[in-house]
């Protein structure tokens, strides 16, 4: 059988599912369709009777549109994707997205779509194949030991991202993995030309890559042999540049945007038919054709191969192979819980004033020795972010056996190559910077929280009270924005004790990110009961109490937390009844049940201030039409922490005039 | 006198200024004083006296941390900065901030800090007077002409916006723009070699820019030689690579981090007035260097030189005069606003239900002929943002007459480049992508609001309405994000009038920037009387009236408003006294008086219903404790977008439903 009418089993399922859903890319999926059979027939090794095996090869279709281009693969080779699944594209609940979806599908290594994350995702894989490797294998024992494969579009080489993390990548030369970048010199626009004219080649030998050019994406003998090339140069990751035809076998739509983004039309789709010689209805692909694609029997054998290997690991290893599984597995210490508990318990007992960012250093000492899975690193602050623990050991080209990644100054592309290390597994990837530049990397921590996966963010510095840096660098709207994104929890501890316990409950939580948000200043501890350290990880508890109803709450987070108690202390010594919540994590707090909710937060009490040195506009729903929040309003200014910090309100004569004119009112 | 003591004088101002705040970044200003010395001493043109010269030279310090380099050299030659406001570095509302800040400073141009972003500034800002040049030039008459200087470091280098931005201006060909890297392979986790291995010169002749390699950036003939070539290649920009020393002449802190972010200390400060030769006390210039340095004579010098050529040109081309000094004075035409009015009017008077993207294309194809400033693009969305007009011509490498620009996937990039044309003056930019991909923007964004400019951002697909790209596609934190940044104005408008007068009130806008919400879909025109049509304006009105208080009110905007007033004509017919409050632009409705704001929405009236598709958590403070909020409470999900509206309950009977109940309560 000709090779093309194999590739072409691709071509007719994609543009006939986007056709089906009158949604969806179909020039994308006709162009790489060549490429891709020669990947996944000859080269992949996986078996898609288990998605989950943990030495299998990692693709990752980083121009995610061609989500119909990944489905076919799937379903063609035997994944758990049936036709009725791709007739079902973008259908609501479907297992064929409009984008490829983690979690929603089998074999769907990450969700792409959003330009250029998808290769930084790959970055992430290859570098967590690599940093396993150096832990787990021995002599005669590769038992980690695959590729990272990705496809990548112009879109994702116009995006920033792809510069941070590619260059990333061959700094730390991660040999393993392998961009094929699908060249067909069309963008949304139209022809590249006018917008789009890098050497991209040169642009990559300049990170250190190895570049093999010039190949004809639809010859398969070509990219077979670039494939050969590739893997044989382990030092260098490699780009392969195939030449593309957009759109491939349309007679009036191939080499145009035309055949991007929207379906090609029942007459084109026919013609495609015509034109590329394939005589079967829509959804058919006749026996000998699955025959062909069909990875079942081959990927069983791959896996059976490496099963006898880990099981001789094992023998030889047992420790280290126990512990490859339950981290892969993506399982916690048996003991971890009590033992970190423990360390808070011993901190609320012996306490210290000092900045959350200290406090959540001291935590990592701690945690790092129970949980070598911590895999840290900043983009370019450890000094100022305290990332750095005492066990910290760079990941270095040559040796990768450390647990400490410098990534530069590449805030994006450390989110998602984060993202990459955790979907990969065997690592809980942390990576700091300061709170305000979350936002070049916004998307990434966005995508974390949609995919359910356990990345940790770090941000330290995190209001007015970074001082002198001013206005570009104190965050304001930031916690919001972490706040209001869903699936995610962000953690602002008011002392050392809530920091240790934001730790504990990101390593803890299985199904999404978490924010840590730390001060540049120290802060006073504070005092809590056995009940009250239990309750903090419930995201709002009551601190301080009065006896009886509340006349009035102070809610209030991290450094802002000692104006409410001291506000509350003055009040109650002239009698008033003031309750002080503890709000580190306003997401936590709101997945409590209703009955809690309302012993923290009774509605029936209304005189309430927020206090809070980031923007009002989040905390008017807490504090509802009859309270007040004193919070930021502007930006920042350039001045020491102390003096912002009087001038915008956030003192403690400021704090108490403001409940004293609630309780007054 | 020998050039270094020259230089010198900025290396003292700054540690010294860095040690008086003891805070701030001492050692680039060490290893930048040279190069510095040698571009303003022999080449910028500029006039202290006149820091708003219409064609002086750019200055860009994208490495904005080194803010005393900066203002030293503003003091030293001559600009209204004096030496107190040196000793007031880094204190409140001093003219001497952290980071150079717009607006603050005579002769800073830009923002900078958040580090990548200034080179994208520059790039902008060589774009515009390219682009101004080919409007407003005249055969013997170069009345724009000038250079764009940029310094910047390691880090701009590694974040992944230098690459989109500086990839766009290899394109562009921006011949004038002049890039000197402040090549010292230091960053803050220490010397570079582990994080950033990238061959810069090759990456950037892979974008087509000319590059002059291995300039030692002390010796100051070295930097004049490589600055004279740069002028003399207008095809490509140049990037000049200096090989400097962090912290130079500091014997124990020279190329080390420890003299990147903190002072010095006064020893060490000491030991490098020894080791430098420098016998003045601090703060103390000699006469003799003053002199050396100052600009002001030159400068009013060379901008007479040009008043005379303008002059000229004025007698020639006086219409041309008359535009290009309106233009560069940011004036609007004189009769804009009655003309966009009645243009508003018009469309008021002859309802039509479209998406509101269209509207907005429409509004342009009106607004452009009254506008030529307009300077128009989209990050290769174009044809989805409905951001080309039917007069849209692009900027090309070779004729940069046009008024459109194809910015390619680069959200980022072409931000901060509207930011720098903002700056630049003479063109009012806007750029189009989905308004997910604000997030790969969202620094630039904020950016713009800080420094108070007229930066119009486009961001269409604005919710689940998108459909079938699903939930990496479909935005529901992004309005809250944009909404709670301080100084910004976020219009969503509800039909094809609130979306013109969004357009209006961006163009109108003086003191920020605007982001400009557009749908995918089509929605209703509502019918509003004189009155109400004026409102709109005012960013929250009454679109729909009871007799009577209000027993409800619901809040809407954008595609959600017409279910609003399906519910509330439904609950009218049944007896009840319902309000509708259409909110195109919160932050502007919060802007109103008091009076105002409780004209619209009575506090006493505490049956509130929100109803927006968008995240929920951000309309509680609307809602109040007793409403409720129909929005949006996780991601969405890949469907037709009629199956989501639905899914997620935005229909006419979830919205009647809703409000039947908080009535009911």
């Amino acid at each position: 059988m000709e090779q093309q009418q194999i590739a072409n089993a691709i071509r007719f399922l994609s543009i006939d599912a986007v056709q089906k859903a009158n949604s969806g890319h179909p020039g994308a999926p006709l162009g790489m369709a060549d490429m891709a059979a020669v990947l996944w027939r000859d080269f992949l090794k996986h078996n898609p009777a288990d998605p989950q095996w943990i030495n299998r090869d990692r693709f990752v279709l980083s121009n995610g549109h061609s989500s119909m281009l990944l489905y076919s693969l799937l379903h063609l080779t035997g994944y758990d994707l049936s036709l009725e699944d791709l007739r079902n594209f973008r259908q609501l609940h479907s297992k064929t997205p409009g984008h490829p979806e983690y979690g929603y599908t089998p074999g769907v290594e990450t969700t792409s779509g959003p330009l250029g994350q998808g290769i930084a995702n790959a970055v992430g894989m290859a570098l967590a194949e690599k940093a396993l490797a150096a832990r787990f294998n021995r002599d005669g024992f590769p038992v980690v030991d695959h590729f990272t494969y990705a496809f990548l579009g112009d879109g994702c080489l116009m995006e920033g991202i792809s510069h941070e993390a590619c260059s990333l990548a061959g700094t730390l030369k991660l040999g393993k993995l392998i961009a094929l970048w699908d060249n067909n010199n069309i963008s949304i626009d139209g022809h590249v030309d006018g917008w789009f004219t890098d050497d991209t080649p040169a642009r990559f030998r300049a990170y250190g890559w190895h570049v093999i050019d010039h190949v004809d994406g639809h010859n398969p003998r070509q990219v077979a042999a670039a494939l050969e090339q590739a893997r044989n140069e382990r030092q260098k990751p490699t780009l392969i540049c195939c030449k593309t035809t957009i759109g491939f076998g349309s007679p009036n739509k191939a080499d145009s945007h035309d055949s991007h983004g929207s379906a090609l039309g029942k007459e084109e789709v026919a013609l495609v038919r015509e034109t590329l010689g394939w005589t079967h209805a829509a959804f058919d692909i006749p026996p000998d054709i699955y025959a062909q694609w069909n990875a079942r029997e081959q990927g069983a054998a791959a896996q059976a191969d490496w099963q006898d290997l880990f099981d001789r690991y094992r023998k030889n290893y047992p420790a280290e192979a126990t512990e490859l599984v339950r981290r892969s597995l993506k399982n916690l210490p048996a003991d971890w819980h009590s033992t970190s508990q423990d360390y808070i318990r011993r901190l609320q007992d012996n306490p210290a004033n000092l900045a959350t960012r200290q406090a959540s250093q001291q935590a990592l000492n701690q945690f790092i020795q129970w949980m070598p899975e911590l895999l840290g690193g900043s983009a370019d602050l450890s000094p100022s972010n305290l990332t750095r623990h005492s066990q910290a050991r760079d990941i270095t080209p040559d040796d990768a056996s450390g647990n400490y990644i410098s990534y530069g100054v590449r805030e994006f592309g450390m989110s998602a190559i984060m993202n990459g290390l955790a979907l990969h597994g065997g690592f809980i990837p942390y990576g700091g910077t300061f709170l305000m530049f979350m936002e070049y990397a916004r998307n990434a921590v966005r995508m974390a929280a949609l995919m359910k996966i356990r990345s940790i963010f770090v941000y330290t510095h995190d209001s007015i009270g970074l001082g002198e840096d001013g206005p570009t660098h104190q965050p304001v709207e930031q916690l919001a924005a972490l706040r209001l994104t869903p699936n995610m929890e962000t953690w602002r501890g008011c002392d050392r004790v809530e920091a240790a316990v934001s730790w504990q409950q990101a390593i803890e939580r299985e199904n999404g990110p978490s924010a840590l948000i730390f001060t540049r200043q120290p802060l006073e501890q504070q005092p809590r009961d056995a009940r009250q350290l239990a309750d903090i990880a419930r995201g709002g508890y009551v601190l301080r109490d009065c006896e009886g109803v509340p006349e009035l709450i102070i809610i209030s987070s991290g450094s802002e937390v000692e104006l409410a108690v001291y506000a509350a202390i003055e009040l109650t010594e002239r009698g008033k009844r003031v309750r002080v919540v503890s709000m580190p994590c306003v997401e936590r707090f709101e997945k409590q049940d209703a009955a809690w909710r309302e012993s923290v937060l009774p509605i029936a009490v209304r005189k309430r201030l927020v206090i809070e040195a980031s923007i009002e506009g989040f905390w008017r729903g807490y504090a509802g039409l009859d309270g007040k929040v004193l919070g930021m309003s502007s930006f920042g200014e350039s001045a020491p922490a102390a003096v912002l910090f009087g001038h915008f309100g956030f003192s403690k004569d400021n704090a108490l005039a403001a409940a004293r004119a609630l309780l007054a009112d």
